[in-house]
């Protein structure tokens, strides 16, 4: 798929102009008609299923002569029961509250004028993704619901995949009278493209790059539109000296067993010295399929731990692997986390009021928690709804990102007849 | 001033981090004890007036030689009267409620963990701007006052009034025991500098460059940190077919001359066909020093009316000029707007209720009012009560940036011994 650099900038640019101009017109309709589209999108991926496990066979069966691992095949993988499963979350989504129109102050000046806040559409995002076909689906259905226009760049290993579900949503958008260009597949798969994408600004209003870090790092450094990024999430436990022992255990394991490939996994236990004695040799039974890592204090008295390196305390190790390390006070696990953590997650396991307020107050994470496992930083389990990202800067958006987070505010402002003097 | 760029690096890199670390003590400390150290800052601007002004007598002395315009000498000139006026705005900001802590939202879950939102400071923000001094005192206030440490970096001529004041700075953090590095402002004047600030991921959360439309297209290109820009404000009044048009008349008079050179000015009038027979001959009247650029109706009916180009409709003339359009309706008015406008500012002049409605709805700008002056989208008009800069991106923030702006938010979690099942 080796287009002359001209060509794909012209089409992207085009591409861009079509968003743009779709955009306006999904920034002013109501919900309902939001929603009649997305019941339709549900309806209309169950009714061509067969269409689109022959593209995704297609896809499986180019990947499998590239030579793809297994998992990669498998996150390729549309089959039936999938496929009901994204028409069942964007039924989900569908019931979900629209953000666009809400009202988030209004106050009057002493001229009179009545100045309110109003929730608008971002207007065309863009999206920046590998394998996963589903994200096709999920991202757009995520920007139509917040009236936002989108702009798919999925992974060239699911292209056919990618263009029979924008399909799919695109006849749903015109049986809806909406423009088609509301959701569009980039039909360039190689950098080139995302490059001319990512620079197109005044007509693409954000970038969302989901992905490796090589990919995110590649957008964030070529980019001119804004861009919301998430990097590597090194989310910690701290085992206070007022800890139940065995909640904080739970946690631990919870954290680091539950899926330990994901990016609210733990990867560094912090242990109170004071409680270090008793808790260890309950977690090293606990843990029998993890290596443990750890300072000298650990090591004493978890024979099998392996020494811990600078790098480690660095490390999302998205493994079996926990680094672990003893800390004389609670200051001491502040200043680790505010050391090494990736402002990602933190979780004080404390019976002790006043610990647990400071650590609320003082971790600088984008979810700080008291007693309760890591892997609930998450949109759904949050109570989002549902997601389609997760910040890990603090700009717009600081965690996972839900429909509001695809919105912006805009000034209103009621007058009759003000001047200023 | 000329530096070997690898110590450039090294010097910002150290002022990044001392600033990172700065910005951690602010996090955490409470209103009081921030409004103490505004207050001391505003008594020792006061105090140390005398120091300012030698100072800034050297800046405007080497200004003079270097042969700059009386304007620029204006703009950097401080005087005892504007000192006092910069310790009167940091009273006003000390008297603003501070944003942070203030929970936005909180929610039980289904398994009991209890979700909330909060403001937290963004954490360390990176100010570039050109010759005014003053500043060096509003963004500092402002941050320190959301809980955020800054780095500035002021224009060359001002150099020596900015280091005077960054001192008078950190004398009042030091004697309110907080760190100094709280407010540093960097001693390289050229561009390298700045490119080194930009590109401290991970130390620096966000750059706001305020300046010509040079320095920011040169921030925005060059930044690896998420900058908040701003670029031209082409605002537009549309005078309804259903207007008082003694108040358009009196809004757009406003808007045009009330102070041209700034970015709420006022730069297109678009005119509903059906009322430009009376309202452009009144219009000529009240706007003798204006130039007019209009279309053929414009020119037919104001006879010293000039004719407009295209490039007029997307130009931001700042001076007493205005391009004058008329149109055939109010879709006509909105697509023009859609097409040429600056996402800034729009109002709408009309006694039709159905027609404000849909304007406020359907215009795609950071303020959108109905019967007043573009004049009024300014923080403090808008009862924001301070501010650092108008955006014109979405991202974050859209329009005027007050204290909220200067903010994000992170999840609590509070829970009792939750894991994932």
């Amino acid at each position: 798929m080796s287009t002359a650099t001209t060509d794909i900038a012209a089409e992207i640019r085009s591409i861009s102009q079509k968003a743009r101009a779709a955009a306006r017109v999904l920034a002013s309709i109501d919900t309902g008609r939001k929603n009649r589209v997305l019941a339709r999108i549900a309806d209309e991926l169950v009714a061509g299923a067969a269409a689109i496990m022959a593209a995704n066979e297609k896809d499986l069966d180019e990947g499998r002569e590239r030579g793809l691992s297994e998992a990669m095949l498998d996150r390729l993988k549309l089959d039936e029961k999938r496929i009901v499963s994204m028409a069942d979350g964007v039924r989900e989504v569908m019931a979900l509250p629209d953000p666009v129109g809400e009202v988030t102050g209004m106050w009057r000046r002493p001229n009179d004028l009545l100045v309110g806040k109003v929730r608008i559409p971002l207007g065309v995002i863009a999206m920046i993704y590998e394998s996963r076909p589903n994200v096709t689906v999920d991202a757009a259905v995520l920007c139509l619901k917040s009236g936002n226009a989108c702009v798919l760049r999925g992974g060239s290993e699911a292209h056919r995949s990618n263009m029979v579900l924008a399909e799919t949503l695109q006849r749903a958008l015109a049986a809806e009278g909406l423009p088609i260009e509301a959701v569009q597949v980039v039909p360039f798969t190689d950098r080139a493209g995302i490059l001319e994408l990512i620079r197109m600004e005044g007509l693409i209003d954000l970038v969302i790059p989901r992905g490796g870090e090589g990919l995110i790092r590649f957008v964030a450094e070529n980019a001119r539109v804004p861009v919301i990024k998430h990097y590597k999430g090194v989310c910690h436990v701290f085992v206070d000296e007022a800890a139940d022992l065995e909640m904080a255990r739970d946690i631990t394991v919870n954290g680091k067993t539950h899926r330990p490939g994901v990016c609210n996994a733990l990867e560094t236990l912090l242990v109170h010295r004071s409680v270090a004695e008793s808790f260890l040799p309950m977690l090293d039974k606990a843990l029998t399929d993890v290596e443990l890592r750890g300072d000298q204090t650990v090591q004493a008295l978890v024979s099998r731990a392996k020494p811990a390196t600078e790098e480690d305390w660095n490390t999302e190790f998205l493994d079996l692997i926990l680094a672990v390390r003893v800390v004389d006070s609670l200051d001491a696990a502040l200043d680790h986390i505010a050391a090494y953590g990736s402002q990602h997650t933190a979780s004080i396991v404390t019976r002790d009021y006043a610990n647990s307020q400071r650590f609320l107050r003082e971790v600088d994470a984008s979810c700080v928690m008291v007693n309760a496992s890591t892997r609930f930083n998450d949109g759904g389990q949050l109570g989002l709804g549902a997601e389609i990202g997760i910040s890990t800067t603090k700009l717009h958006a600081f965690g996972p990102m839900g429909l509001t987070e695809l919105t912006t505010q805009k000034f209103v402002v009621y007058g009759n007849g003000q001047v200023r003097s």
